[in-house]
């Protein structure tokens, strides 16, 4: 027995170790944000490429590393598996997990039996999970179906700043791909696992306000009892900021949505399926939300989801923010906001509306803002042959995939399917995870199972073996 | 010698001693908001004053306890001193201290020598201070000038909550005294040291915006992709924040300015006197402001700071606001405010006002207040014994003190000057202090010599012993 059969089997039969694996893996922090335990998980990377037999390199930028790596079976097909090994933060998070964010525990909790673990989820589970895939494919004895490109980056969750120089000094390298596949599972609706198509843009700034010429004290924070009589820089961010969004969620910058292109029939067709299942009661539970955007449901609330851009505040603060009183009028505020950009949104022109906004707005004076991260959209045709073995993989499995024309997270996707290296794409997989960028982030025991199992199939049928 | 002549001739002797004595106060932490030293802090006060050979007792409130004490001279006049020996934290200053907070180092910093330490200004330096005058005459072996009765809170910075009930319990006590003196040095002016008649009442409250049964997460910040569906509780608490006061700094509460009693000729005269100082270069240099608000100078910047009630926002915090990046939607944003309010408003009235607004908002689903202090302003009248006595004092030194109809800082004076105690009060005195409730707060060694000798000036005078 050879194929996609022989390979479910095994991991049926070596899931301990598989699991073992995935939680020797997320238990090396890596943390793009502060660097920590970047240096050591990029080498990880370059170690599970070499053990499938492959080439890999460290590559340095200058930020965190890629690990760019090539297993060569000389097979028809060549598959470019883009991740990331980096994580988010989570000295914010203190004493919410119920297990250590690092110490790749399996733990009893509502969703079922689960490996709760920083980045379990969002990406290094399921990065784990992909190499062992292939690695049992190994034990077999057997080639892998598809010859493998690797693009593994650390800084993801910092928006990615040096993957586009990455990528366009190696385009030769990376033009050997016929297709990209980004593995992370997206199965929320038990049986339904996504497919996904496309993500949002993205703009990410960082705004401060702080006294100087203008007004306000510019040093340090001094005695509130001198506010009638001294400006504020917090106040004149709260100002700032309410000038951005209105109450319903619309913004406010001029020209925001002139570029946002309608949905097109085959997004409406697709929104209309998800429409169709639990998809809300699943968010409902997930992210204990009692009432989303209006009383919007069902339809009005997928298609906020898929085709609205927004903005949104990550955070903000000023003065004094622990327990109890302090009289203090402070001397800076900060904010940060991301953007999330549609078709035909450009990054570019969004950051120009927020520096007219701020001129506009008389704002310059008082205000600096930072753009932290920048990329565009993009989608992938539904047509192409990488998403139609994905979803032949799957329902093989007896799934049924649900296509989404988008998820509202952003991916810098665009580097892979735009010119020139234009490879269409497929993301997501099989498997129940959640929580990403928060505390208690989880990937079911059994959903681990069942991505890697849709992993194989994604492969064999990529490869035409099915 | 005795009297003024010989008490101001021993200062100058022993001052190396005094000196060391307020060291040695101010390395004792004692920060109300945490409990940090509170009780030992308490102690010492009591056997300051039994060491004056008068009795003191350490109360307990349901907070933090009020050390009171008596020291009977026998003299025709009895004047209470109401002082705190609690300090704002420092916890979020931390790094931005040139010595340790709590090691009552002398620095040499632009103002000119001085001890740099948390409470040295306000107000365990000029405590201490006034023992070691009172010491002082003591090993002169002469009587105090006057009866003394000490209250000092430990609860001051967090708005003297337990405060009134103790004066309710000990009014017998209490109304032994002719009248009331709250040492602090304000001399920001060299050789124009202020006299203090009166203080603005204040109002500290904390909202927090939170998801719920109306929208948002409710338990966690979520991945920040959800924005477009998902309602934000930071977005509404900032639009909220925007509806309390325009941008020129006008607090939009309705009824808010409608108990404002118009300035009398007599506070008219005292700002003029205060606008014909230097007062405002010595703003901008300690407080490191280059533009007060709207541009104002001299008489109307003053008149701004004495006559107009404010709001200003302490603190604002939501989601993420480490060094970075984080995509989250947070689950809840809280922001402290107070309030600073002038003759004949009342606090409950801008509870009650603040409560109002919050329904009028339709706010009251997303956000919850919580006040944690207020009491009233209050005034006591420049003709009276107290005041004329601290004139005459500073006078004596070759001081030309200015009369300062109210400060814009908030103190519950109120306690001791309305019914029924109904005391007059005097607050201030000489010497250079500065950054209360900021890092470096600081008393020039010179400002402390100058301190002291204004006390001894003041016993002798209101005792009629000039």
């Amino acid at each position: 027995m050879s194929g996609i059969g022989a390979i479910i089997g095994s991991i049926e039969e070596n899931f301990d170790r598989h699991l073992d694996k995935i939680r020797e893996f997320v238990r090396q922090p890596s943390i793009s944000a502060s660097g920590e335990g970047i240096r050591e998980t990029a080498e990880l990377c370059r170690a599970l490429v070499e053990g499938l037999g492959g080439e890999a390199r460290v590559v340095p930028t200058e930020g965190h590393p890629v690990v760019h790596g090539e297993v060569r079976e000389g097979a028809d097909r060549t598959l470019l598996v883009y991740s990331m090994y980096d994580v988010q933060p989570v000295a914010d998070e203190e004493g919410r997990w119920i297990v250590p964010p690092f110490r790749g525990e399996v733990a009893d909790i509502p969703e079922g039996k689960s490996l709760v673990a920083r980045g379990v989820y969002n990406t290094k589970g399921p990065l784990r999970g992909f190499f062992n895939v292939c690695e049992e494919i190994k034990a077999m004895n057997e080639a892998l179906p598809v010859n493998l490109v690797f693009v593994i980056e650390g800084e993801e969750e910092l928006g990615s700043p040096h993957l586009p120089s990455f990528v366009e000094n190696h385009i030769q390298e990376l033009s050997k791909a016929d297709a990209m596949y980004f593995p992370m599972p997206q199965e929320s609706i038990p049986g339904r696992p996504n497919i996904v198509l496309g993500v949002k843009g993205i703009v990410y700034v960082e705004l401060e306000a702080r006294g100087g010429a203008w007004g306000g004290p510019s040093e340090f924070g001094i005695h509130s009892s001198m506010a009638s009589s001294v400006d504020s820089p917090v106040w004149r961010l709260v100002h700032f900021l309410s000038t951005l969004r209105d109450e319903e969620g619309r913004v406010l910058l001029e020209g925001f949505y002139d570029d946002l292109r309608p949905p097109t029939s085959e997004e409406n067709r697709f929104a209309e399926e998800i429409a169709k299942t639990g998809f809300e009661d699943e968010w409902r539970r997930s992210m204990k939300i009692r009432r989303f955007v209006q009383g919007a449901t069902g339809r009005e609330l997928i298609r906020r989801y898929l085709f609205e851009p927004n903005l949104n505040i990550d955070g903000l603060v000023s003065g004094f923010t622990l327990k109890g009183t302090k009289t203090v009028l402070p001397h800076s505020a900060r904010a940060k906001l991301d953007l999330r950009l549609l078709p035909d949104m450009s990054p570019e022109e969004v950051v120009r509306q927020l520096e007219r906004h701020i001129e506009a707005q008389g704002a310059s004076d008082f205000l600096k803002m930072t753009v932290h991260d920048m990329y565009p959209w993009s989608q992938s045709p539904p047509t192409s042959d990488v998403v139609q073995a994905k979803v032949a993989a799957l329902e093989r499995l007896g799934m049924r995939p649900l296509v989404w024309p988008r998820i509202a997270g952003s991916a810098p996707f665009y580097l892979f399917n735009r010119p020139p290296l234009n490879l269409p794409y497929v993301a997501g997989g099989a498997g129940k995870a959640g929580r990403a960028h928060s505390p208690n982030e989880f990937f079911t025991v059994e959903g681990i199972k069942r991505f890697e199992k849709g992993v194989a199939s994604f492969l064999y049928h990529y490869a035409g073996m099915e």
